[in-house]
This record gives C-alpha cells, structure tokens and sequence, in this order.
C-alpha cells in the first residue's frame, strides 16, 4: 500500500457534520501530525477566515494552524492576484472572503471593477446582485468561490453559493470561473502550499460530487469517506470511483 | 387586409419606453376605442397593481382603466385558482404580487405551502430566497411571474425575476412553470378576458423573445412594432416570423 507524503482534507462531514463531532477526526489528523506528515484542510467555505476554522477545530480536538486551512476564499484571492496583483475588485460575500480580498490589497471598486467575485452571502440584496450584474456586463471577469447548490443546516437545506451566483450568470448570460472544488484550481493551490507533488498528496472528502471530482480532475489519489454526504451505494453510480473507499476514518489509521 | 377584432398589448418599448412616452401610442389606442375594439394591455411587470399601470397608462394620455390592465401577478393568481380555489401560497415579490394572491383569498403560508411563486423583489433576502427552497423542496409547486433575465433602467440593464427564481431553480434542481410571456399560459387567459377568439385576435408588442414568441405560442396574429427591444435587423435572425413587423404604430393606423 502506498503511502501519502501529503494529506489534502475535506472539513464538513469528513472532520465533523455542522456542529458535531465526527469521532474519529481527531485520531486521524493527531496520527498524521506525529508522523510530521503534512496536511491541509481545504474548504469550500468562503464566509469564515482561516483562523476562525482553525478555533473550530481546535474546539474539537483536531490539531489545526490557520496556516493549515485553505479556503476558497483565499484561492480566489491567489487566482486574482495571478492575474493582476493591483487589481480592483467587487465582492458579494461575508467576512471570510473580505479578509482574503483585503489581505491581497486589492482596491475595492463597485463601479467598474476588473474582477467581480460572488461568495456566499447570507445578507444578500438586490442592489448587491444589480452591482455585480452592470460590472460584468461592463466587462469585469466574474468568479465565484465555488459552485455549491445548497447548504445543509439544522433547518435544512438552505441555498448555497452557486445558487446565489446564477442570478448573476443567468442575467448577464456569463459564465464565471468557480475556484472551489470540483475545479481543480483550488487543489492545485493547496498543493503548492502544502509542498507535496500532486503523484504523492491524498485528497479525502465525504463527497464525491467536490472532494473527489476535484481530486480526479487535479490528478490526485482520492479516499472518500462515507460520513457526510455520498453514500456507498450513490458512490456506484459514478463511473470515475476514488482510489480508495472507507466507512470511517478509523480505518485508515494503518495507512498513514 | 384582415381586421382584428381585439388587440392584446404590451407594454415597455410599445406605449412607452420606461418613463418615456411612445408619441404614437396615443393616438392608436384611441383609435381602438373610438371603433370599439376591445384591447387589454398585458405585461410581465409583476410588481405593479392594474390601477397603477393604468394610472401610468392614463398619464401619458392612453385610454386604459383597470380592467383593460392584465398583469403576470394576476395570470398567476388565477392559475393557482384554477388548480386549487383555497391554495395556501409562499410569495416573494412587490406590491403587485401581493395584491393579486389576496384578491383571490390564499392562505399566506412561508413554511408547508401548496404554491410556491417568485416574482420580482427589489428586497430580497437570503431568508426570503430560503424559505422557498426548503417549501419547493417539501413538494410545493413552483411557479415564477416571469423569465425576463434583465430590467432595462436608466443604471443600466438591472436584474430580472428569471435571475432571482434562478436562485431557487438551481439550488432545488425543480424547475419553476413561468406564467409571463413568453409562455402562452398568460396570452390564454388573457383571451378569456378579452372574450375574443384567438384567430381574431392580435398581439402587439415589440420584443420578440416575451411578446411574439407568447403570441406565436398562443398561436395568435402578432405585430411587432420596432420601438423597442427587437431591431429589424435581429428579427431577421429568427426563424418563425410575425405576422406583421412595423417601424411605428402609426404605419397601423389605417389597419384598425
């Protein structure tokens, strides 16, 4: 069995379910970090900073360094400054995305920005989505932290990101760039941050339609986890499978 | 040449150009009313109530009372009726909207409603938008005033209520029944208020995607009139021809 020089991890329903603990992400990631491998969670999550998912963890008994989150948000932020690093910027989105905008130094310019980025927001409005959509048809690039239809809450499944964004895809007839997962963008990032090459670097998610896509679509070996969101038997009916599948993370302890 | 025995009308672009008057569109109007030609003017504006289009109407010195006003609010008011007299209903959307489902007596439900409908909301929120996925997702029926992507103003082309109902489309996968022109469910009922059969009946507008597709659709006699959205030049892209195309209304005048 091949060994991983470089974890890339999945954080809702791989290393806990919202709120709750997943038992056996502490063990994992406590494994990993005696061994001095290294690890990366990856997120999707635009709205919170890295230091705000790191608490998180923490709170949870899963050792985590900001340094050792990557979200979105901060991907996006790395794919404008690629780019144009004095790039001017419009953003719908919360304090997660701001935080990586500001970090970059971007100028803020809801006229006639060079990029518009939509991030999930949950005090959208309309005069937000109407500057979003006048920049894009003045020519802005548009992107989009990721392409997530829905988010699972207590109440529910509540719109996601990609939702929210298609007000401005479908009104302006552009397409964006998403940067999360599935796109390969995002892990191809992580893997310059976390200094593995991409043949040596396991990427582990619950679920198939971001996590592994974006795995096999990087190049990346893939193990999913079924504690979250694809099940073994929806897993099936995918014809690209992982390269590996676990009911738990308990089971892989003798891998790292 | 063929008299018409009622006329349906649209709005924006053919009586005027947002709060810009369309000269001729006076004088055609009255010309139908001193022949006594029924005409009823029918719009995918969701937000304002007939009195209002008619007070606009009125003020630009075109004949028009609340009765000859025919708005998507209301076609999707009596769809709802038709399916289901005490129908409970979660709404997002203006003053229009609103006024339309309460003429009818619907039960105002925003947590397990039989209907769910999205029309234009220049306040929307996140609350709002969630609280019609979780209903679609519970079973509701989905249904939107209209697809219009864009809203022509003076900012700009701003977002239309196919943009937002997008929102819940894409976050749900159920796809919305669109009421508003193009579709033909709004020219149907607007026949049975007329009361005029559909081969003696033409329709009026001048954009070709919502009020020559719906009178196409409806299959209805269509006169486009290019004051508006659709050039001479891009209706030659188009397959299936109106009946009539015309550079002003007066070039009708003689017709009536």
């Amino acid at each position: 069995m091949k060994k991983y020089k470089g974890y890339l991890i999945d954080l809702d329903g791989t290393m806990y379910r919202g709120e709750e603990k997943i038992e056996e992400a502490s063990d994992f990631v406590k494994a990993l970090q005696e061994k001095g491998i290294p690890y990366l969670f990856v997120t999707n999550n635009s709205t919170r900073r890295p230091e705000q998912v790191a608490d998180k963890l923490m709170s949870m008994d899963i050792p985590a360094t900001p340094e050792q989150v990557f979200t979105t948000s901060q991907a996006a932020a790395n794919f404008i400054a690629e780019r144009k690093a004095d790039a001017s910027v419009y953003m719908i989105g919360e304090e997660g995305l701001e935080a990586a905008l500001q970090e970059k130094g971007f100028t803020m310019n809801d006229v006639d920005p060079d990029f518009v980025i939509t991030g999930l927001d949950r005090e959208i409005t309309y005069e937000k989505l109407a500057k979003a959509c006048l920049a894009v048809r003045k020519g802005a690039t548009f992107l989009s932290t990721n392409a997530d239809i829905a988010l699972p809450t207590e109440r529910g499944l509540m719109p996601g990101n990609g939702s929210l964004t298609s007000v401005v895809a479908v009104s302006t007839t552009v397409q964006p760039t998403f940067i999360g997962k599935p796109e390969p963008i995002i892990i191809e990032q992580a893997l310059k941050i976390i200094g593995t090459s991409k043949e040596e670097t396991l990427m582990v998610g619950d679920y198939y339609d971001t996590d592994i896509l974006a795995g096999l679509r990087a190049g990346l070996d893939t193990l999913m986890v079924h504690t979250g969101v694809t099940t073994p038997e929806k897993l099936r009916e995918y014809g690209e499978q992982p390269t590996y599948a676990i009911h738990s993370l308990t089971e892989w302890m003798d891998k790292i």
